[in-house]
Parts: C-alpha cells; structure tokens; sequence
C-alpha cells in the first residue's frame, strides 16, 4: 500500500478576480477521498502560461496525481491545451472519435453548423489518452510523466463530474495501490465549539496516532469529523464505527444528525420513515425551505408544496391571518407564524406544516424587533409549537440559518410527536 | 505606481476532503480586485505545519500580499496561529482590548462562562498588528516580513468579510501603491460559444495589451468580461466605456444584460422601474425562483409571493388546474402552465406571473417528456406567453437553468409588453 497524495490545479482568469466560485475542487476532492487519495494542496492560477507550467512543476514534486480543471474551451482565452501539449512534449492531432462526437452534438442535438473553433475541441496531444467526455465537446486527457499521472478536465461542473465518474475515478485501481480513508460525521447544536473541545479533550487525546477529530462550525451548529486511514478496510471500519460510537454517546445531549447529511435530508428521510407529508408557509425565507427540501429526488413523496407569502396581504387572504394579529403583534410575532402554520397545513392537507417569518436585512429592523429576529412554528393536527431566534448576520445567512433550525425544530418535534 | 500582486492561503483540511466549498477566496480576490491588486494566486493546504510554513515561503517570493483565512478557531485542531507566532519570529502575549471584546462577548451576549480555551482567542503574537474582530472572537494579524504583508483571518466568512472591509481594506492604499483594474461584463443568450469568438476575432485582436476579453459560459448563456489594467484611473475608464460600447453594439442582437448582475437582480430592478408586481407558481423549481428573488433586500416591494405546488393536489386545489387538463396533457405542459400562471396573478394580485412545471429528474423521465423538459409561462393581465426548454443536466442544475431561464422570459416579456 502506498499513500497516495494528490494535487487539484484550476484554471481560469474567472477564479483570481473572483467572479465564479470554485465548486469543482471540493467535489474532485471528495471524490478521490473516498477512493483512498488524499489531496495535500489546491492551487488556482490564471490563464497564463508561466503560471500554469510553475504549478505543474511545483505540484508534480509533491504530489503523484495531478487534476487539472479549466482552460479546454473554444474560446481564444483558453490557453491549456496548447501548453499541455507541449509540457508533455506532444503534437496537436485530430482525435476521431473526438470529432464524430463533436460533429453530431452539432448536427442531431444543437442543430447548429459547426465552425473551425469546434473542430479544434477534437484536437488532442497525441502523448495523452482520451477521456471521452459524453456530456460536452472538450475530451479530458490523461497523461504520465516521470511516474506521475496529470489529467485535465474541462472547467464546467457537471462535464468534469460525469468525466471523473464514468472515465477516470474507475481507472483508480490499475493506477495506484491506495490505502483507505474513511470519515464518520455527526452534528451538534446548542453547545459551542470551544465548550465542545473541553468535554471532548479526553476522547480526543486518547485517538490512535491514524485517527483525527476535526470540528466545523456550521449554520450555527458544529459538526464534528472522525477520519481514520490505514490499509485494511474491514478493520479501519470496526475501529472507527466503534470509535464513533463512543464520540455519539460522549455527545448524545446535543446531538442532531450522526451522519453527514444536509438537515433537510434528514428531516425528509424522517417523513418518509414515518409516511407522513409537509407543507411550509414562508415569510422572510422566500421559498428557501421548499427549494432545500425539493433539491432532492423523492422529496414529492413527502412534500407538497408551499405558500410563500411575501406580502402582508398574501398572509391575510391566503394563509388567513387576522389583519387583527397583523396590526396588533405585526407580521413577526408568535400569533402570526401559528397562524400561518395551521393555515398551510389546512389548505395543503398534509401532516406537518413549517411556518417562518422574520426580518433578514439589512433593513427592517427596529429596537424590538431586530434584524435577524425569527418567529419559527411547527404544526400537526394536534399541537403547535413556536419558538423564538435571534441571528446576527447578513442576509443571505439569516435566510440559511432560519431554513436550517426550522427544519431542525420540526425534527425534534417528529422525534418527539411522531 | 506598483502592479501588486497577491496570493491567498486557505488554511483547513475540510478544505482538501472536500467537505466545504470555500467561498472565502473568490470574494476577497473580488475586494483586492477593486483596490487594482491582483490575485496571482490562490492554495489550499491542510491542518499541517508543514504544509502551511511551505506556502507561506512559496507564495510570498511571487506576491507582495499574502492573505491567509482559516485555522485561527479556538479547538485543537487550529494550529495556525501558534505556527504564525513562530514564523514571524514572535511570542504569544494577551491583548488586552481582545480579552476585553471576548468577554463581553460572552457575558453580554451569548450569557454563557468563558473558559480557558475562549480566552487563548485573545492571545496573538507580539510581532502582528492586531485588526479587531467585532464579529467574533478570533481577532486578524497583521505582519511585515522582508517588504511583503501578511494578513491572517479567520475562515468563518462573515467575521473574515468584516474584517476585511472595515480593518484591511482601508489600510490597502497606505500600504501600497497600486494601479488601477477595471471590468466590465455583459450577458449574451442564445449562441455558442465558439460562434461568439467567431463574431468577435476582430475586435480581440484589434484591442489594446492592457486589455482582455475573457468567455465565460454561464446557465447555458455566456458573459463577456473586458478588463484593463492602468494607472490613470478617469483615462482607463473612458477607454474601458468606449470598448464596452463597441463590444455591446457587436453582440447586440444577442444581448441580456450589460451588467454582471445576476438575472433575478436584473428583472427585479426592471419590475420596480415600471412599479409593477410579480408572483409565482412553481412546481419543478421548488420555491427556487422565489428564493433567487427575496435574497435581495427590497424584493418586497415587487415580490408577493409564491404558490409553490408540487404535488398536483395543490395544483388543481389551489391554482384551479383542471382536473382534465392534469389528465390529458399531463402536469408538464402548456395548457398547465397557463392555467397556473393565470390563476396565480389573480390569487396573488399581481401585475406579472410566472409559472414552471417540469421534469428535473433523475427519475420521472419519458420518452414523450424525458428528463430536462420544462413549460414555463410568463403572463400580465393581458397575455400570457409559453416555451418549452429541454435541458439536459443533473437535478440541481436543471432546477438553476429553468429557474433563469424562466425569468429571462419575463424579462423579455417586460421589454416587450411593458
């Protein structure tokens, strides 16, 4: 078993100005992680060649694999092929089975001519093996050099995933001889996280030298990561189910989830669980709610839908709230979200009903009522519970946390009521 | 003038397993950006000393700037700190004022003891410029090595964000002299990528070597970014302006937005131009255009809210579907996304609406409707509008382009009918 470390480079004047965020990176890593690589660094350099060839240089000294995303397009702003080729020391040539595809996306799917630009996506080192890239027009390209292995992907999401997934993560195996990494996540609230760290020093001292706890604060909660490496997996895992086991029972009081889901995934496996529907009634989350919980495929077995009601009149004449609760508590008050609550679960007909409403931000705030004040109710048939939250962030914070303890307050109340 | 270059250094192994998407580095290359320093490059490495002292060597011999976020928590997997002290050539001391701001912190706000660990927040090394942190506990560094700066935050991105604008950034123009970048991007619909370079080889090539026009293909549209690089700041955006024309006189045929700004923003300030309303009926995206609308502050004033009917009970119940339409057309398709678009302008009283019904999959494909095929309906008091997409990507992505896609129609529809 070697240890086998990895390196991601992305490409794209975009990333240094900061114009698009980088998601592939975190993806890639993930994904290798789990094949029992560890990535050691990631590097973002620009669309300029003395860069490129530096992190190529710099990296391949550290790392035996190389990812490379970004700079395969059309476009005159892409400089990588060109420059791959001659690192590796190759000739441009027509990749056929490149062009054959190239050509028919062109003629039987966008229906467009095709101009010299496209042709050259068909163009590859002819020191590389082609990845062919089913979901677009720039193939990925595997090369080795001195004993290291470097593959470029193109830069768009979902080509580099479905290019990692069906060419190259299954080329793993005959390419390296990788340890195992295993990680087992679990997630907390309403402890913080230094208070953590002291009821857990004992439990963190006492890890094996290949184990590791890691926490990250996260929407206000923390969630805590055990990572163990070695070369048998069977055993890997038995310690560190049994390791986890006792970080759960070290934890239990403020235990939310013990696997690494989103809140929303785990209240709708719940749901389904227990056969039961929800519907949401959202003020100052906008439809957030329903779009976490409608991310995800099968969320239609047990969700049916929401009321967003962003106007004050919405929330009289559709979700009948009194203009008496309105005028006299205002549309961030106790009165208002049960209101809403029993309201959504009447009129879309489902088990449990979420309501919120809230001031996010900037503006809005008053001295009783401040930016970041949240009214939360949760609703079956038979009860309504509420409850109060205070944030101090931005918006667009404000709007994720209150999705993500609203959907954590009907968790407890389905653990509880169901 | 200087050209200043910077790097950044994200520090933190949930960064290389790939378990957080580092939004961090993207907008503080966006804030240096603004100030005319230029983000070289940007690292990720772990929770390794090693790894960290490495970086900080590497990237301070390319860049007179080195932003390092992450690692400065209080648990004990945050080894930053102590490595910075030693790097720097300084030793641990409390800063007053920091205890001071951390008790109060929490005494006042959170109402819960301090213990050891919170008070080792307030320790930093005697050779750093201290930069308060009035959004947590965790304050930033300032050090001076061999000319270069180097500037350490914590990698929670609210308290990072506030530290950079109200500590960092004011510094910048005292610490260098910097030149002047400037962008101007647009946003084309409706042609490849590959054509639009075609369209624009002349202009590329006939643009001056401070200037760069850089393609970056976005929800099946592509931006246009113009950048220049100078040190008179009136001359280089005249200049910039006049290219920008020309570059908008080009594409013009095919032009969305002449801002990089994103749609939901562009169509939101179109509605509040013309005081008019919007709602919307939802049922493939979930709420998500709802979302997209109320992430912005002042969307209340054009936004009332949303119908988000993803069971086809509450299509029929509340949006008045016919039950016959639901049966023979089936829930994606035209007749139904007329009758929810018509039907929810008149529940919400609004002056606009627009209504998506859709397959996002992975499952629920056919061959008559596979997987990607949407109806959206854009419709006033007068008219409605309908057309049909097929995309042809994962859930999440599809669930993004429909959601834009769905309101550039409006948007056209507002231009055209407003």
């Amino acid at each position: 078993m070697e240890k086998v470390f990895a390196s991601i480079i992305t490409i794209g004047d975009e990333l240094l100005i900061g114009q698009v965020i980088d998601t592939n990176s975190s993806w890639m890593a993930q994904e290798l992680n789990k094949m029992g690589i560890l990535v050691k660094r990631r590097v973002a350099v620009g669309d300029d060649q003395d860069a490129i060839r530096e992190a190529l240089d710099e990296e391949s000294k550290r790392s035996s694999l190389i990812l490379i995303t970004g700079g395969l397009g059309p476009t005159a702003d892409d400089i990588t092929k060109p420059l791959l080729c001659k690192y590796f020391g190759g000739t441009m040539v027509i990749h056929q089975p490149t062009l054959d595809h190239v050509t028919h996306i062109f003629e039987k799917i966008l229906k467009r001519p095709m101009i010299e630009r496209n042709t050259k996506q068909a163009e590859v080192p002819d020191v590389c093996t082609v990845l062919k890239n089913e979901q677009g027009t720039a193939p990925g390209m595997l090369f080795k050099k001195d004993g290291k292995i470097f593959v470029a992907f193109p830069g768009v999401p979902h080509e580099m995933k479905w290019l990692m997934t069906h060419q190259f993560l299954p080329m793993i195996p005959e390419l390296f001889e990788t340890g195992f990494i295993e990680h087992k996540t679990l997630l907390v609230a309403g402890i913080g996280e230094a208070f953590l760290a002291e009821m857990l020093q004992d439990f963190e001292e006492a890890l094996p030298a290949h184990c590791k706890l890691a926490y990250l604060p996260n929407f206000g909660m923390v969630r805590l990561r055990l990572t163990a490496f070695g070369s048998d997996k069977p055993v890997l895992q038995k310690e560190l189910n049994a390791l986890f086991q006792s970080l759960k029972e070290k934890v239990k009081e403020f235990l939310v989830i013990d696997e690494d889901i989103p809140m929303e995934l785990a209240v709708g496996r719940l749901l389904q669980q227990k056969g039961k529907t929800l519907a949401t009634a959202e003020s100052c989350t906008g439809g957030y709610i329903a779009h976490l919980i409608t991310s995800y495929p099968g969320s239609s077995a047990y969700f049916t839908g929401s009321v967003v009601s962003y106007d004050n009149a919405i929330k009289q004449r559709i979700l009948h709230v009194s203009p008496e609760t309105l005028e006299t508590m205002g549309a961030v008050s106790e009165a208002t979200v049960k209101q809403m609550a029993r309201s959504v679960l009447e009129i879309m007909q489902t088990d449990y009903a979420i309501a919120v409403s809230g001031i996010m931000g900037p503006d809005g705030g008053t001295p009783e009522k401040p930016v970041g004040m949240v009214w939360v109710a949760v609703a079956n048939k038979e009860k309504v519970i509420t409850k109060q939250f205070q944030f101090r962030f931005d918006r667009r914070r404000n709007i994720e946390l209150t999705s993500t303890h609203a959907l954590n307050l009907l968790r407890v109340f389905l653990v509880e009521n169901g």
